[in-house]
């Protein structure tokens, strides 16, 4: 872990440069302002309920998962999830994959095509450099499976693994049609030895149905589709692996893509989903999507109690300006506002509160500028120099905004650290 | 400057540790596909231009700036700025103004309110080291006064400057009445020799009429109140410098406050504008700023030709999987969404192209997901692994999504690099 200082958001502005061990063994505590806020915190209670919910539900479905790593960038969570059992670590870009091999994992799974000079040429360096390496990449048009068969060639190295990439009409990526989706899988069985077939994948979160209801209709399709794609390449001994790599499943609907076949014509398959949101979770997006897995598949029931938020944003009232008004001490470049403004749920006046306390849900935050917030008080008495705690929606646009992240105990004392390279 | 290495978005991902030297004489050209995409990078000949274009009208207009810092949280563009001959640096946060400390910046606005115990005592500590550091903060608020004063006297070092902040109904932060003013100006100056009151500031950006000419005119009534605060602090003798200090001024209105008086009763002001956006521009937001402000103040018309683009994000045709449909290497991580979606304006064909083809304005980008941009092709003829060069609109929420900018001459080769410390 690089060490730290002062520059960076979240630390005391004073401080030299400062590894993660002595931030640990420093002992702060947030209530007692030991450090400078806006900080973005994760409560370790949170984080360890909800791993080992998800081991839970892996144990109870069979499938792996490979968290997608795009939503922490942090080497320090991917160690953690790496040490509850996880199959892999899934990323978005080649920077996210250099991040994981910097930090020592050897299985990546590339949820994206692979393009560009500088992306391939990593890619096929990094299976060459080192033989226990374990990487696969998407792969949805032929135009893309030519590129990727010629840089192969070219380096003469170890095959590349690809999955082959099934989408849904109006959604992302990926093969539309079942005729589609064979043609590319034997373009890419005809460009071995470089290229290799190793399954099929998709991405079920961008499917968007006129309701709940239908989305889910039409991703039980897509479930069925990939199924199909995955039965076809088998019957025509297109897969080059001895076990077939089904991948699917965002953090909102992971529940309906273990549906996915154990075995494909006696052949072993490997369900990996891919949840990247499942170790913060958060208050609104993902604990919506919670609650409707919850009432889709009952058998969540026996799991206990679901997962829990672990992201909050705490910033000060540095003004109130009028009646009503208060503005809070961080912004756009501290906390996410892509799916919803974040939500003001807590206060702690500084040498007064010892634990937060609960806000009334009329105290709203309206807005947000670069570096500041509007918060309607709705009533609540606040003052200058209240601490204001924050959750939030949608964990990867606040992760994204941070090079450090505290974890704190119940009593918001800081207990580890995170680091992360967005 | 840090060393880089392949973990940094924006640099090759086999990259070792690597310094800015290393990568300016590398010569990286980025049609050759020398850096991978996404890539976000900064138009030399137009920051050139646009820093020729704001010394003319500081010229012009006699007011000084303290560039917002909060823009590119850039060193290397803040040592630009400082040879340009700013008068500072602004800052919204304390830690902002530790990046500046860091980089070696004696002058710095915090164009914000001072709370919290480690933003105050990390000033005051920074204040009693350095006795050449030339600080000055916000107060709207008899509470805040009192915190800082309480701090500063518990130090018993040099005073603390403060600026006392005007602010508009409905707008941010600020006193609203010159009751509320003039009391909180007394309150300062009854809390020397621990504060002084340097002058008098206030932010524009944050009000809105119900047209531009109705927020133009709310701007001219605003400028009109922070002078009539400036005046009667001055004739109550409140202000302990020599010099009255005046800011104000974000980066869509800075011609209307430089209407900010140069005398007060006898003694001499220094009006400084706080433009952060200036530099890099946009096409969208600022550059309709700008059009409106050259048809308010037809004046700008000798400055000849206005401020130009300079930021692009670059990224990859990684999918076509319908027709009409482009999936691109980028999303939510790498560009702004808070004020426009970005602006597919250029495609570059790797190995056919030698400069980028305008695209066509039907071609347009239609949402953004974390890793991936949907861009609606309109017509043009795409291929996976074309580049695709977009603008956008609010250069703060492009600028914090890198770590690193190329900065490129206009055959797009790399001549220089920033860091940013976000």
């Amino acid at each position: 872990m690089t060490p730290f200082d002062g520059r960076t958001k979240g630390l005391p502005a004073g401080l030299g440069p400062t590894t993660r061990d002595e931030i640990v063994r420093a002992g702060w505590r947030v209530f007692a302002e030991d450090l400078p806020l806006p900080v973005a915190l994760l409560k370790d209670s949170s984080l360890r309920h909800n791993a080992a919910w998800m081991k839970a539900f892996l144990r109870m479905t069979g499938a792996a998962i490979a968290p997608h790593g795009k939503t922490s960038m942090s080497p320090e969570l991917y160690a953690r999830q790496i040490g509850d059992g996880a199959w892999g670590i899934t990323v978005a870009t080649v920077q996210q994959l250099r991040v994981c091999r910097e930090h020592g994992l050897s299985r990546v799974l590339l949820a994206n095509q692979l393009v560009g000079r500088q992306a391939i040429g990593y890619v096929l360096d990094e299976l060459a450099r080192d033989p226990s390496f374990e990487f696969c990449c998407l792969v949805d048009s032929v135009a893309g499976v030519d590129m990727l068969a010629r840089a192969a060639r070219s380096r003469a190295g170890r095959p590349l693994d690809v999955l082959l990439e099934c989408g849904a009409m109006g959604a992302r990526t990926g093969c539309r049609t079942l005729d589609d989706a064979l043609a590319l899988a034997r373009r890419v069985a005809a460009s071995g030895p470089w290229l290799r077939l190793a399954g099929v994948e998709g991405f079920e979160g961008a499917i968007h149905g006129t309701d709940d209801a239908d989305t889910e209709a039409r991703i039980v399709a897509f479930v069925a589709f990939m199924d199909e794609v995955a039965r076809r390449c088998s019957a025509e001994r297109l897969f080059a692996a001895e076990t077939i790599l089904l991948s699917a499943g965002g953090s909102a609907y992971f529940d309906l893509v273990t549906r996915l076949p154990r075995e494909l014509d006696g052949r072993r398959t490997q369900v990996v989903i891919r949840s990247g949101c499942y170790l913060t979770h958060d208050s609104d997006t993902y604990a919506k999507a919670a609650t409707r897995m919850r009432q889709r598949t009952p058998a969540l029931g026996a799991l206990g109690e679901g997962l829990r938020n672990a992201l909050e944003v705490w910033s000060y009232v540095q003004s109130l300006p009028e009646p009503g008004l208060a503005i809070l001490t961080m912004g756009k470049r501290d906390v996410s506002y892509d799916l919803h403004l974040p939500f003001a749920r807590f206060v702690v006046r500084p040498g007064v509160d010892r634990a937060p306390r609960r806000l009334p849900d009329t105290c709203v935050i309206t807005a947000l500028n670069d570096q500041h917030a509007f918060l309607s008080t709705g009533g609540s008495e606040l003052a200058v120099g209240d601490m204001i705690g924050c959750t939030i929606s949608h964990p990867c646009t606040t992760f994204d905004k941070w090079r450090f992240m505290p974890i704190v105990d119940d009593d918001y004392r800081v207990v580890d650290a995170i680091t992360t390279y967005f």
